[in-house]
């Protein structure tokens, strides 16, 4: 095992912290990415290129001996082209599926894995239509490279038709569309499991997740839910994940709304809203991913005590407040700051709850970010 | 914080974990080795050259905020010069004391640390009038630049001065020799503990190791100490490192013997019997060996459960014995197999002492080492 070299498609902070899990154990890593200040070659040496470009995808596939993904969006043709050289983990088929959020979601139905009215939608008239079946309000996205709540209108009223089109009918022919009911939740979880290609199958406890503006800002693990809501979640991801032999660590998204669980969509990946499982669980959502695409037993996914994780967008704040509590953990991913981007998070975890909503409370106070800790807190002290 | 970069004096698997510790938080790394292959290179850049070469020294400190050690036996003047440059943790004094066991033991001495009978030795003479002074058996060694139990000849007999004296007779100018009392210890315990500069201070629990051929083979946190013995340890080294204003991770390792501990000698660098520390507390050994030496406030030292490391010394064995079990954690240094050569190690940990020692036991079987494990086991079934 200690000389195999596995192959990211993807030099991001997933890519990143991969590399930081697998290092222990003796695993190479070679990393692909059209952007040479991607982070993660900082810590392992990377391939510049476009997704598309075979001449470097040749160079990258003759260097390794597996090949995974930090970034979903990889051209499946490319995967697929790979694939033929060396094994690609999880296969190209699958990330086909989840690249299209019509294809995902008519995955779901067939499974029935529950979840909102969706329909594809090719023009004006088709997206009135719906919207008056559906019922208001509703959320059109593009079917395909969508991420971070990019390529989202969200229709209040009748009204909001003509400028839903406008800022999205021009996508119809690239990304395609799809309209989708909108859910008035209470809450936002995700299963992140694990599956082996011998069928293994391991969920880490399902998380409850926070965003602002379509982006994560917030998770709790383990989220608070019914024991029966909990395990029709896993059991919806462990259906997934066995239809389409999956290998590797996923996410699956789930709204809750009144003791209901609607699937949102799967992400074919290592997720943010696993990053807890680093220091919250035996085995952290990377090492597992790494263990399966790579035949290795799967590890443990029990979890230790209560996790709290809190994205950094933008920014890095100043470290203190976190390091300063008991089990504070600090992640920054190296990357120059930019608005919107993803450069970091921190992890705080505690055997119990009420000390872990303290904490959260005295960090969010010290870095004046309050609101981004309040519905953790609210929600550990109501567990 | 995140442009931080930390130097770190050798590049072996000590240095390689730093880095592993480091980088979630954003710290970039340079490594110093004589050896172009050392194993922390695979993770950080590395800059070969003697450790008394001031001008490859002055490159190295011309790229880094600050300078550690993984190897303590870097000359104390080539650590005094990097120091009139650069902030240097530990302390480039601290690293002289601990590079001599006559000054150690003697500063044991005078902060009423226990420890066994010991002289500085100059002639066979001086030899034959101490062994009769402490009784047999005696443990010669030279003072310096030993280690894994290099450079130390057992008395057991008058008989064997003539023979101790042929063997390290010649080290007197160069090393010098010191005579040690045998301790018949039942255990051997060692306390790693971090210092930081406000001298805040924080020691894991007690730890118990089995070495074979003067290596360690093994640990298990926390030690079957009582709570006495437990909290005199940690006194101990808590006033080694206050008198010392050490800054940065160290172990003191101490024999234990009808209840009495006596201190053996103590490691001014993170530490093999402190391994265990990556899965099996808040905090590894090498996140508080980091924060410490950056003045950032210290982690949580506190454990999960119990833990069991394993040395790899010579080659890896197969993981597989190890990751089928659920708190298995697999680490190989990428290095090339070598007698005697620490190459990894394996921890396992679980909440229940019965569980790790049935788990130890099992891996022991399937690797056919037995032998290995064995103390291990014993030691967490009669907690
Ligand atoms: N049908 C819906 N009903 C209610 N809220 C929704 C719906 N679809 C999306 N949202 C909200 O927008 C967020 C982002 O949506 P979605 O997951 O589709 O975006 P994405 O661009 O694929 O994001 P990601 O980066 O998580 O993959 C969701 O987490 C949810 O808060
Ligand atoms: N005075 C002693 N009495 C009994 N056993 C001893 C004594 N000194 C050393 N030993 C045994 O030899 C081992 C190694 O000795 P010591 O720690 O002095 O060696 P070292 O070369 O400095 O090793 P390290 O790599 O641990 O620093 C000890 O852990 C202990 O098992």
């Amino acid at each position: 095992m200690s000389m195999k070299t596995v192959g990211i498609l993807g030099g991001g902070q997933l890519a990143r912290m991969m590399v930081l899990a697998g290092a222990p154990m003796g695993l190479r890593f070679e990393l692909f990415d059209p952007a040479s200040d991607a982070c993660g070659a900082q810590l392992a040496p990377l391939t510049v290129g476009a997704f598309d470009d075979r001449e470097a995808l040749a160079a990258f596939a003759a260097k390794v001996d597996v090949v995974t993904f930090d970034f979903e969006n990889v051209p499946a043709e490319s995967a697929q082209w790979l694939a033929e050289r060396v094994p690609v983990h999880p296969s190209p088929s699958v990330l086909a599926v989840a690249q299209d959020r019509l294809s995902e979601k008519t995955l779901f139905q067939q499974l029935d894995i529950p979840l909102p009215p969706f329909a594809d939608i090719r023009s004006r008239d088709e997206l009135a239509a719906k919207t008056a079946e559906f019922g208001l309000p509703c959320i059109l996205k593009t079917r395909r490279l969508g991420y971070d709540g990019k390529g989202q209108f969200r229709l209040r009223s009748e009204a909001d038709i003509d400028a839903a089109w406008d800022a999205l009918g021009a996508q119809v022919e690239k990304t395609g569309l799809i309209l989708e009911g909108f859910v008035a939740f209470q809450r936002e979880v995700s299963v992140v499991a694990v599956r082996g290609s011998d069928g293994s199958f391991r969920a880490y406890p399902v998380t409850g997740n926070w965003h602002v503006d379509g982006v994560l800002s917030a998770s709790v693990a383990p989220a608070r839910l019914s024991a029966a809501e909990h395990d029709a979640a896993i059991g919806h991801a462990r259906r997934l994940a066995d239809h389409l032999q999956y290998v590797g660590v996923f996410a699956l998204e789930l709204f809750c709304r009144d003791g209901e669980l609607l699937a949102n969509e799967m992400a074919p990946r290592v997720h943010n809203s696993g990053h807890w499982t680093i220091e919250g669980s035996e085995t952290s959502q990377f090492e597992n991913h790494l263990r399966a695409v790579l035949g290795l037993p799967l590890g443990d996914t029990r979890m230790l005590g209560h996790a709290c994780m809190l994205n950094w967008i933008g920014a890095m704040p100043d470290a203190g407040a976190v390091l300063a509590q008991a089990s504070g953990h600090w992640h920054d991913y190296g990357k120059q700051p930019r608005d919107g981007r993803k450069v970091g998070h921190a992890t705080l975890r505690d055997d119990d709850a009420g000390a872990l909503a303290n904490a959260l409370e005295q960090v969010g106070g010290t870095l004046d970010r309050q609101a981004q800790v309040e519905p953790a807190v609210h929600a550990l002290r109501t567990l």
